[in-house]
C-alpha cells in the first residue's frame, strides 16, 4: 500500500489549510487506494482571521490543533513523522501554507521555512520520492528547493505578481489551467492552482483528482 | 437553475458542522449543478472542542463565523433566509447539528431546535420542498417534525441507543447503509447515515452524492 502524507496548516483559507483542498485531497487520496498520513507543525499560527469579515480576530490558535478539524482528531506532528514511513507528500493549499509552515506571505522572496516542514521536504527530496503541492503550497516548495540549492519548476496560478515572488525564489513558474496540473520532473514535483484560479468547487476538485493519481503513479 | 440552501453548525466534526461532510455536500451539489447558499446561525457554539485531545477548550467561538471557514466567506446569517429563495435544502452533520442548530446532543428526546433553524426548516416542509439531512442531523429533523406534529422516517445510523433516543422523538427509524439513502416520501426527506457508519471518506462520499443526486431529482 502506497502511503501518502497530507501536511495540513490550520483550518482555514485564510489562516490555515484551505478547508476544500484539503478534504479533496484525502478523498482523492483514498479513492486511489492510499494510506494517509495526516501531520501537522505543532506551532501558533501567523494570525487568526475572522472568515466572515476578512479581519484579525487577535485570538492565538494552534496549527496542530486546528489541522485537527480536518483531519478529524488523526493528525500527527510533523516533527515526529520519518521519511521512512512516507512513499509520497501532498501540500494542500491556503494561507496556512504561506503564513504557518513557512511565512511566504508577509516574507515573499525571503521566505524561510518551519524547520521541521523543510526537514521532512528535504528528505523526501534527498530520497526522490515525489511531492504534489496544491495553490500557494508550491511557493514552500520552491523556498525549500532554494535553501538546498535546487531550481525547482511549479505552479502558481496566473497573477503576475505571486509568479514574479515565485521566481524570485529561485523557481521556474509554469503556467497551468485550473484542471490539470505540471510535472518536474528532474526534482518530482507536481503542482496544480487550485483555488489560485477555481471559479467553484468541481474545477478545484479536478485538478486535485489529476494531481494525486499523478502523485499516486509516480509513487509507484 | 436549482437553488439549494446548505445549513452549516460550526467547522469540525465534535463542536460544529462535520468538515468532510460539508465538503462532500458542496461539491456534489456543484457538480450536480445546483446553485448553493451556504447559511448558519448566527449563535454562539455550546461548546469548543481541542480536536486532537477531545476536551472542552472554555473558548467561545461563533457558529456563523466558524461556518465561513467552511463557505470560503460565503456564508448567511440564516434569520436573513426566505424559503422563498430556495428549491431543497440540505443539512451536513457533525456534533454542531445536535449541539448548535439544536439541543439533541445534551437534551435527546426533549431536544429543542434554535427558532430561525425551525422557522426555515418548517416554511420547507409546508411548501414541500425536499430537505436531505446527513449522519445525526435527521434528528434535528425528527424535532422539528414533532414540534408540528408530523411522524417524520429518518436514518440515523446503527447506534441502537442513538435510534432509540430519535424514535422517543416520534420519528420512525430507518436502517441504511452507508452508501445508501433513505427517502420519507410523505414528508419529502431523504436522510443517509455518513459518518455515523463511514470508516473513511469514500464511503461518507459515495452515500452523499447519491443523497444529492436523489435530492435535486425531487427539486425538479
Amino acid at each position: 500500500m502506497t502511503t501518502v502524507g497530507v501536511v495540513l496548516s490550520g483550518c482555514g483559507v485564510y489562516d490555515g489549510a484551505e478547508i476544500h483542498e484539503s478534504v479533496l485531497s484525502l478523498l482523492a487520496l483514498e479513492r486511489a487506494g492510499a494510506s494517509v498520513v495526516c501531520m501537522a507543525p505543532n506551532v501558533d499560527q501567523m494570525h487568526v482571521i475572522n472568515h466572515l469579515t476578512g479581519e484579525e480576530t487577535g485570538e492565538s490558535r494552534n496549527v496542530l490543533v486546528e489541522s485537527a478539524r480536518i483531519a478529524r482528531g488523526a493528525v500527527r506532528d510533523l516533527a515526529e513523522v520519518r521519511e521512512s514511513e512516507l512513499d509520497a507528500l501532498m501540500f494542500p493549499g491556503g494561507f496556512g501554507a504561506a503564513k504557518n509552515l513557512c511565512d511566504f506571505a508577509v516574507s515573499g522572496e525571503k521566505a524561510s521555512v518551519h524547520p521541521e516542514v523543510a526537514r521532512l521536504t528535504r528528505e523526501m527530496l534527498v530520497s526522490r520520492k515525489p511531492i504534489a503541492a496544491i495553490c500557494i503550497a508550491p511557493a514552500l516548495l520552491a523556498a525549500v528547493c532554494r535553501d538546498a540549492g535546487i531550481t525547482s519548476s511549479l505552479t502558481i496560478g496566473t497573477d503576475e505578481a505571486t509568479a514574479k515572488t515565485v521566481e524570485a525564489l529561485g523557481a521556474r513558474h509554469l503556467s497551468c489551467p485550473v484542471e490539470e496540473f505540471r510535472v518536474d520532473e528532474e526534482n518530482r514535483l507536481i503542482s496544480s492552482p487550485a483555488y489560485m484560479l477555481a471559479g467553484n468547487i468541481a474545477e478545484a476538485a479536478t485538478g486535485i483528482e489529476r494531481t494525486v493519481s499523478e502523485l499516486m503513479r509516480m509513487a509507484g
